[in-house]
């Protein structure tokens, strides 16, 4: 049934090409678009991403293309994988075209302003269409190389979750559904802080306890923070919680990490963001979560800490000093002072 | 006031002597108590551990000493840190000395006829002792070298639990409280089954991907079993569960982590336990879960793929093939098919 319908991609970026690619394997004919029209033509000629996954073969069931109404006018079952600051705008034109198809973000990242997760602007944009989620322990190269990956699809609609595990689900690529999609969708989002502060601890070569520390504590102020926000607190138990802060924070390779690394070696984040030649995701997450926890009295003392050294003048030690010093000493507290 | 009374340490192995050298460097008088004259006169002598440990100074505080009934009557808060094997046969004999006594043990293992932990051991000898347990993401190597580390100590003894944050907390170690003995001991007793399996993954090369999606597994398992068995499925979120996971799984170095290398390059559990030297404790946590979780009959798909490649004769790429196929599909069930 699906076989014959094209499935649409969009983004050229590594994790919409590494899900195209696994579409197309499949048997599923995909439209991947990307608004460069180079980038596409080097597909069309190359059979492989210019800038992205380099080396990694693009199946010949994807079509590079560059018309998006005519994209998303052929395409039900459609995986939204846009940078996070230009979601918004490259969809609001084609607002009437969504209505009663299936988006898919893959984007992960919170909008300052509104507070808002990429699946609730498509939703606010698209209130007619039906709406999920994907994310979890996905590194796109090496969901591109064939190693055994394992994420989670999450909506409200199950026929959805269903759709998306017929189209994905392979030998090597495993898909779990959920009903959590805001939970999910957060996890994925919030990692990238923590990912900032593996990247300093690396940086700082701290050992091994101190880095599962860390992770524990990333954990945990998470769920807190997610749980008051409405979540489900086993989400963060399951592959979108631990299972993607795991690979987020032992992955060298990601920018976030790059710029706690960074940082880690003394750099001030005008200079780290010199380095890498943008702005990481999880530094703009960080401030939004700073004024939300804030409002939501949430006991982040993680994001605080990382905050008050991007943006306040304080040093790394005085924040690690605080952080052993200052934390409740019951492990209950250490998990949650909410009491979820 | 605990500043004069000395403290007892059981046992000369590497994470005894970590814990003892905190303690004197907190200001504790300390006695480690260890079988071996010759080991004990080496540390009187050279200040040093001659078998665990290299490098690290043993802390003036610490009195290396021989004589166990001695140690037992002069000290009221004791940690245990004898290996899983002796830990019975060498409290035993002493049980009237016990009585009033604060017995905190460090040990993990479950004693494979009973099914019981270590303390629950020292609790059937000294019903009349005050019971605990040490767990958490605790490399001794690091702890020796003053890393960042932090830890849980867990009793229903609320003032057992002070004592030992007192004498224990540092700068650079600190110490939650937890209610839940059970659960964070059994956490400590079960990541070794994981470790194994991790070695394995690290010895086929497999990606971060793969290795965070069994993390997450092993996490949802030894939860849903520990549950079942009583345990608190929030201490799993906390330091001495997913902290102490992470850490195990992250260490190249444990014996757990070794004998899955050697079956990751394909010796076989007799070969592999040849070149060790001598058998991992995850290798019998494995055979006595595998029994247990048929009796509570809990799903726990790692326990018995690794079961069926080190006593059934199955192989590697079967169990995984079957891992990957028969696994549940929504990310509930992948955290819990019991529903807690």
């Amino acid at each position: 049934m699906t076989v014959q319908q094209p499935i649409a991609v969009l983004g050229g970026g590594s994790f919409g090409t590494a899900i195209a690619n696994l579409l197309a394997e499949n048997g599923n004919p995909v439209r991947q678009w990307m608004r460069d029209p180079e980038q596409a033509e080097a597909i069309r000629t190359n059979r492989e991403n210019p800038r992205y996954l380099k080396g990694v073969k693009i199946h010949p069931n994807v079509e590079a293309v560059t018309d998006l109404a005519d994209t998303l006018i052929a395409c039900e079952l459609i995986f939204v994988a846009l940078p996070s600051s230009a979601l918004r705008s490259v969809l609001q034109p084609f607002a009437d075209v969504l209505a009663g198809k299936l988006l898919v973000s893959l984007t992960k990242g919170i909008e300052a302003q509104t507070f808002k997760l990429m699946s609730q602007i498509i939703e606010e944009i698209a209130p007619q269409a039906r709406i999920g989620v994907l994310s979890g322990p996905n590194l796109a190269k090496e969901i591109a190389a064939h190693e055994l990956t394992a994420t989670v699809v999450a909506s409200e609609d199950d026929e959805l979750c269903q759709r998306v595990q017929a189209a994905l689900h392979g030998r090597t690529f495993r898909v779990y559904a959920s009903g959590d999609r805001f939970g999910v969708e957060l996890g994925g989002a919030l990692k990238n802080v923590y990912a900032i502060i593996a990247g300093m601890a690396a940086a700082l070569e701290m050992g091994e306890n101190t880095k599962s520390m860390l992770i524990t504590r990333a954990l945990a102020e998470m769920t807190r923070f997610a749980v008051k926000l409405g979540a489900n607190p086993m989400t963060f138990l399951g592959l979108a919680g631990v299972g993607d802060l795991i690979v987020t924070c032992s992955s060298p390779k990601s920018r976030n990490f790059q710029v706690g690394y960074a940082l880690g070696e003394g750099l001030s984040l005008e200079e780290a963001v010199t380095r890498l030649g943008e702005v990481a995701e999880g530094v703009n997450t960080l401030k939004v979560l700073k004024v939300k926890s804030e409002q939501l009295q949430t006991y982040m003392p993680l994001v605080m800490g990382l905050h008050a050294i991007l943006f306040e003048g304080r040093t790394l030690a005085q924040v690690i000093e605080r952080l052993m010093l200052a934390e409740p000493k019951t492990d209950v507290d250490f998990i949650s002072t909410t009491g979820f």
